[in-house]
């Protein structure tokens, strides 16, 4: 039986690692096309650090989290292809960093074969961030190049592995030599540290091949670059939105190579999208988990320890993705 | 009988409209899939002022011109739909400022029904500039609202004319009083004069429409007014490079509305996808010329008074097109 109450980590206040606080919340119902996941364990995205920055909002949840994997606790009216105790992994609209979540049905799907709960919680965000972006957003073909800043990102190690078992050559450039090695080990064709080299054309031209597709988590630092390497009719896509960062770039280098710069924010997107996304993934992505696709977790903290999970996703210091372990 | 010997207008040294200069020059014949047209009227288009800033160069005519009307004059092998006598208009790849011109088969198209010279020379350049960058680049679909900086250029005018008569709501933004009241008579919905106000948010919140599609021939320098006018999922395409401008646009706001910047340039678009374009104008735009559309010449100038169309060009006074008569 379920309890009444649980256990959240709340955003108490805009400010530092310190505001996230553990208090008690209701247990929430099911509405409509929902299940309740009692929570198994819950992955850290840099999103959640941005949340905390912000602070309180009636805009939605306070208690950060965008991925789980658990058990489903609890359904409600029309859902059709889950029940209870069934073991699942899914995107959620905040309230990860608790013990009960609700998910829409449309974006739940299996607990990956043989992964441990840290493992499954890892996938969601990562999943559905690296589909969107590379296949629906910039339409990503087959033998495509990519280039990937932020290689070894929660996002980077997902994307190397899935674009590396698709086939395409998929380069990437991380903040270390060291990140750069746990690159090359995901699969990736090549690896450069960005505090010693450029990935310009010059780069692209050493390594035998114009970018069809850049995914950038750098906020913007790198796009000139990029657009240096992308071959003609590539596209840009930018993923972090910096702290009021400018992208900035040649115009004549976009008309050239008719260029296409974008971006996109998984959260706010629309339900159907992100259903389409989660039925993508079901049949194409997740039959290569727990195989050619393997999680990446650095590491994992105890609910009660959000604060150092945030403390260690803004040091940077780690390859891959943040957990929290909260039962089981 | 075809003459050996023809007048064009050469750039001889990069600088002012006067380094154009009329000069003999053999009569080309055409290669296979090619057919020779007799020109009777050339437009006049901006990047044929550009041209002559850069000078002479190997990589394609000394003849600027890149649209003509008139009559075929010779066929090459394997042309199917064309034979000499019949009157045309056509797409070329430079020399058009002169007697006679090569066309690729694939683009050309026949001459308007009821258009003179002057106004059947007007159409090709404006008509695949303004199908590529809002049909094939950004995708416009039905209903959708545009905004077009630069609406009384050659291919401001034809656009706003094209997608009023497909039911799209046309905002334009305009240098003057007059050229933004000559807009409204070709139109759209709303003209703004950007010298006292910018298109933005705040403007498209008082007409009443978020912009789906914009079409910037300013060199970016209103890129960050029209992102904020745009609406989500919007598309912001650059016609023109400027002398080394800078695309700059706050990121977050690239993200927020995933919006797509991108940009192109015709000439050297490939001639499959010109094919392509032809191929749409022929049976969704040619039926809509001299009724819906109708060409806006500004002024005509004889051959030898090319440096003329030029002066007029970069003055940028006209609303609509130049163009150079040459023959009947």
């Amino acid at each position: 039986m379920s309890a009444s109450a649980q256990r959240c980590v709340f955003v108490t206040a805009a400010g530092g690692p310190e505001v996230l606080q553990l208090r008690q919340a209701p247990v929430p119902a099911p509405g409509p096309g929902q299940l309740r996941i009692r929570i198994a364990a819950a992955g850290v995205n840099r999103r959640d650090c941005n949340q905390r920055q912000r602070g309180p909002t009636q805009a939605h949840s306070n208690v950060p989290g965008l991925e789980v994997a658990g058990v489903v606790d609890a359904i409600g009216e029309n859902v059709q292809a889950f029940a209870a105790g069934q073991r699942v992994c899914a995107l959620v609209d905040g309230g990860g960093y608790g013990e009960y979540v609700l998910a829409e049905e449309a974006l739940v799907l299996p607990w990956p074969e043989g992964m441990d709960a840290a493992g499954a919680a890892s996938q969601p965000e990562a999943a559905f961030t690296a589909w969107y972006n590379f296949f629906v957003l910039a339409a990503l073909q087959p033998g495509e190049a990519v280039l990937i800043h932020g290689g070894t990102s929660g996002v980077g190690v997902f994307a190397i592995q899935l674009l590396a078992a698709m086939g395409h050559p998929v380069f990437v450039t991380c903040g270390s030599d060291a990140k750069c090695d746990a690159a090359l080990a995901l699969g990736a064709s090549a690896a450069v540290n960005y505090r010693r080299e450029r990935f310009d054309g010059a780069m692209a031209q050493r390594l035998g091949r114009a970018i069809d597709v850049v995914l950038d988590m750098s906020a913007g630092v790198h796009t000139e670059a990029s657009l240096d390497a992308l071959a003609w009719r590539g596209r840009i896509v930018h993923l972090s939105p910096g702290a009021g960062a400018q992208l900035q770039v040649p115009l004549a280098m976009v008309l050239r190579k008719e260029a296409r710069i974008t971006g996109s924010l998984m959260r706010p997107l629309p339900l159907p999208d992100k259903a389409r996304v989660a039925e993508a993934l079901r049949t194409r992505v997740w039959p290569l988990l727990g195989t050619s696709i393997r999680p990446q977790v650095a590491a994992t903290f105890a609910l009660d320890a959000a604060a150092q999970a945030h403390r260690a996703m803004e040091q940077a210091d780690h390859v891959g993705k943040l957990v929290l372990r909260v039962a089981g």
